[in-house]
């Protein structure tokens, strides 16, 4: 199943103790509809505020008569308005939705000065003008490629290999949304890679923007990227401003 | 004071037994600066889920020594995120937010068609296609001027009479935000009167709607204002759309 959804009042994708996750009421919803206790597997986890476009997630079902179309209509008919699945498709029996991704696209945006906005803090991170956007392009390019990003995991994460590689990275102009306060600058940084390390776009982010306030220099990123230790970048960017855009696979049919 | 809020987490604007609401939340955010319990008057009240660009609201301190501007940021700094105040200034002692409005701006904005939107559904009506946008247009240009409104006010709701003037009425169209299912359309009605009755941009919004999906022919509107009887517009269009775009009052500097 393809999914999007606001994360704004979830404490992220996956099942926690405490707060309802967007997993948990995906579950309740085959639950409710297909009459199976399932597990639902999502492509990656979000946090707790984080959006997606359309996150992808795979599960099995036991005889289940009715079309994949008619299953994503009852689905949607149960869920919360937030939570919107674009489509479910047959896979073959063995697709898993992480194991088998082989690429993913996350957007960061970002509002650059002006006054508080009611309606965008869900959806950006405010920042404080001034921001030099070119020289952040600049420092963009040093990620670009197969690196070791483990000065952008998130410390304590253990994962077997820190190498990931981008495949792009760009810094876009969006409008704002109609009637917004006309002094405020909209970008969003949007980065492909065949993988991502907890925590790496908002660090990634939280570092260029430290370029962007010229406090280091565009090479600096080069830099925090060869020491490969997570105390030389700049800080975790907030949730509010992540979409998961895109999650590729090999095409099965 | 000048302030934005997006409803969609509020009981309205009006202060309830049950439920918060906006008008509450800035009249505490008041206490805690100015340690005074005042009452904070909007220009108009808005309805549960009822959101606002620039609401105006009206109120009296006693012996407030700091600057408007310096209260603006101090009240900012108590409100959640989805009220903020983006400007106040010192007005007459006599100034009061709903006698003195001279005229008043609404945005009712709308999704046709397309599938589920997991952002959109807390700011537009999501109304299933096809839609006469131009057979839409028609109609409104019936209830540009002054009438008898009586037919689009909220059943039971006693004004002492019920004639208002509608200065403007455009349907206008907007881009979706980035990212959104590109088979959808964006339009929205602004409407603009020197004053508006209970649920009248609600109720003229679903009767239009009416004409949109070809149920009526454009001069049926021109039918339904003349009689005058609620009973004989169309449904009331759902309070997410909506938005408190603009108050005017006469310049007093």
């Amino acid at each position: 199943m393809t999914v999007a959804y606001d994360g704004t009042n979830y404490c992220g994708w996956q099942v926690q103790p405490n707060g309802v996750s967007i997993q948990s009421t995906i579950e309740h919803a085959i639950a409710q509809i297909c009459h199976q206790q399932i597990r639902v597997t999502g492509s990656g986890r979000t946090d707790a505020g984080v959006h997606a476009i359309a996150q992808v997630a795979s599960f099995s079902l036991q005889s289940w008569r009715a079309s994949a179309n008619d299953l994503c209509r009852a689905l949607n008919s149960k869920l919360p308005s937030d939570i919107a699945i674009s489509e479910v498709l047959d896979a073959p029996e063995d697709f898993h939705a992480i194991r088998d991704a082989i690429g993913k696209r996350y957007r960061y945006q970002i509002r650059i000065g002006g006054v508080r906005d009611a309606f965008e803090y869900k959806y950006r991170w405010q920042v404080q003008g001034p921001i030099d956007v070119e020289a952040m392009r600049q420092a963009t390019t040093y990620l670009l490629g197969k690196h070791d990003f483990a000065s952008f995991q998130a410390a304590g994460a253990d994962r077997k290999t820190t190498v990931r590689e981008v495949r792009d990275l760009v810094i876009i102009d969006q409008e704002g949304r109609a009637g917004a306060p006309s002094q405020s600058r909209y970008i969003a940084f949007e980065i492909e890679a065949d993988g991502f390390l907890y925590n790496m776009v908002r660090n990634i982010v939280g570092t260029l923007i430290e370029v962007g306030r010229r406090k280091q220099p565009p090479s600096w990123v080069k830099h925090v990227l060869e020491t490969a230790d997570r105390t030389q970048a700049g800080p975790t960017a907030p949730p509010n401003g992540l979409f998961m855009v895109r999650v590729d696979y090999t095409a099965w049919s």
